[in-house]
């Protein structure tokens, strides 16, 4: 049982990272308001929260940007015509996936950029393009995480592996990422023990990004800072990929450190999900993503099953354990 | 942090106990169809449920029957037109509420009746009612379960002299009721050991039944079964007052006891759950909840939030932290 005064007290090493834009925009293809995203700035300077991700930096050689918003792209134009100098405590990030990312180019050095941190985000299998990217950007002078996606497929003599090689690279910061949805609360706390346990050695931080298949991205949150991983990624109304992520309306309401104020996440969700939602953007924890989560499979299916709006969840399931 | 055993394997004592209409009933003052309830009923038999809770045992003195289904009242007669003789392994419970209930006149020897277990649900300050109550059915033939509401708002001093209050008495099993859905995974830990602590004094089982406020149902269900609370309540797509309950599919996608299986719980969603919301019928989590949950308060203010059609979201937060 972890020490009650985790609960009653906070730990100031925790930073809150706010991912809609990038999360958030996998659900409309990145097409965001600028008024959105200005509000969204905003709200999160006013909430204290600590790092806020635009999105991705796509390769636009692989990707046509006249098919998706400008935050797949996250040029750096765009994003200091929304926070200018950024004299702020709000840190900026992006995040950079491995073999979708023209990184050598299209990341300029720290000095020149709005950006602060570069998020690498990677399956276990790639690490080592990871530790290029990763190194690539230190080198320019930025934050970085390393994004370790799809982890509940991930074996554990892997995972060691792979830990003790990100920590003699220079990242600051390792993800546990539930890419699924599908770990228990259990199952992450021993995750993150393996995790705190090895980027101990190497002096990295730990983070986490919950995915809400079984209405446990909060919950797995909340168990993990428990036993240390201090870098929390949560989206408003937990707004990402299929059923979405950690809500950082109720993470806010649990953290304790007065820095965090849930006032202008209230705000902002009156006055811009809601009507999101209403528009017929639709993310958010529904049955399909459920049985993904349960069988630990990319819930692409899911997605796919929503779009066409069947609601046969019987012949959805048998098609989900026909894995052969 | 708990034994992985207890995620890969089982403990047989495990009893799920369907809530669906009667937590349920709360959101359609009861009004469920006859096949609804024959359907759930089968539902239930084939999932391996071992408990369904059939609604309340209203007191028809002080509630109209013409205002509200059959199933606030459960006549004997009305649950026998259900199940018949029930000649299987899945009980029948009902819930009876300190103070609304007319049990010495409408609860009959259990030889008589088709009911197995009566539940009584009582807040902190009426554990001698409740006793009184327990004491009567047992006396009857049934078995006894003491539902503790609003646990989150009771003094843990009160809490400890209430359980050896029932300690004592002939009730089998004692249910921690987060009624407001306020508490997080640490703290209901907490809680279910005290209540393992007290109740194992005098070989009495421990149950919980948790609110959705915070996305924290499930996940407070499982964190509690993890140091033996063996009474899980759950409902059909977590169907119940507000926010409503901890999901029955979730909870039987957890579960490994062989003997559930989760597929007649996707027939029943597939067929009647998806029906009833497209008709109207409101429940599971939203914002306005999750206030009243985060604050530890009664969820009626929420309800009549999302009743008036209300989105002011800021506004009603405001109303909720003036509370003098």
């Amino acid at each position: 049982m972890k020490e009650i005064s985790n609960l009653m007290n906070f730990r100031p090493q925790i930073k809150v990272v706010d991912a809609t834009l990038r999360d958030g925009g996998l659900v409309n293809d990145f097409y965001f308001s600028d008024k959105f995203v200005q509000d969204l700035y905003l709200a999160n300077l006013r909430a204290g929260v600590d790092y806020m991700e635009f999105g991705y930096k796509a390769s636009r050689e692989m990707f046509d940007e006249s098919q998706f918003g400008k935050w797949k792209f996250c040029k750096d134009e765009d994003i200091r015509a929304i926070v200018g100098d950024n004299n702020t405590d709000l840190k900026i990030a992006v995040m950079a996936d491995v073999g979708r990312c023209d990184y050598k180019k299209d990341i300029i050095d720290r000095a020149d950029s709005p950006i602060d941190l570069i998020r690498v985000a990677t399956y276990i299998n790639t690490i080592p393009a990871a530790i290029d990217m990763i190194e690539d950007a230190h080198a320019k002078g930025y934050e970085t995480t390393c994004n370790i996606m799809a982890l509940s497929n991930a074996r554990e003599q892997d995972l060691e592996v792979a830990l003790h090689l990100l920590g003699q690279s220079s990242v600051d910061t390792i993800y546990i990422v539930d890419s699924y949805g599908s770990f228990y609360p259990e199952q992450i706390a021993r995750t993150a023990h393996t995790f705190l346990e090895i980027c101990g050695q190497y002096g990295k931080e730990v983070g986490i990004h919950a995915h809400n298949n079984q209405q446990l991205a909060f919950a797995n949150t909340i168990e993990v800072v428990g036993d240390g991983v201090n870098f929390l990624d949560a989206t408003y109304n937990g707004m990402g990929r299929g059923c979405g992520n950690c809500m950082m309306e109720l993470l806010l309401g649990f953290l304790k450190n007065p820095k965090y104020n849930i006032y202008p996440v209230i705000q902002f969700i009156e006055k811009h999900m809601t009507k999101l939602k209403e528009e017929g953007v639709i993310w958010g924890y529904d049955f399909p993503y459920m049985l993904t989560g349960i069988l630990n499979q990319h819930p692409r299916s899911a997605i796919q099953f929503m779009k066409n709006g069947r609601t046969d969840y019987t012949e959805f399931y048998k098609e989900l354990l026909d894995r052969d």
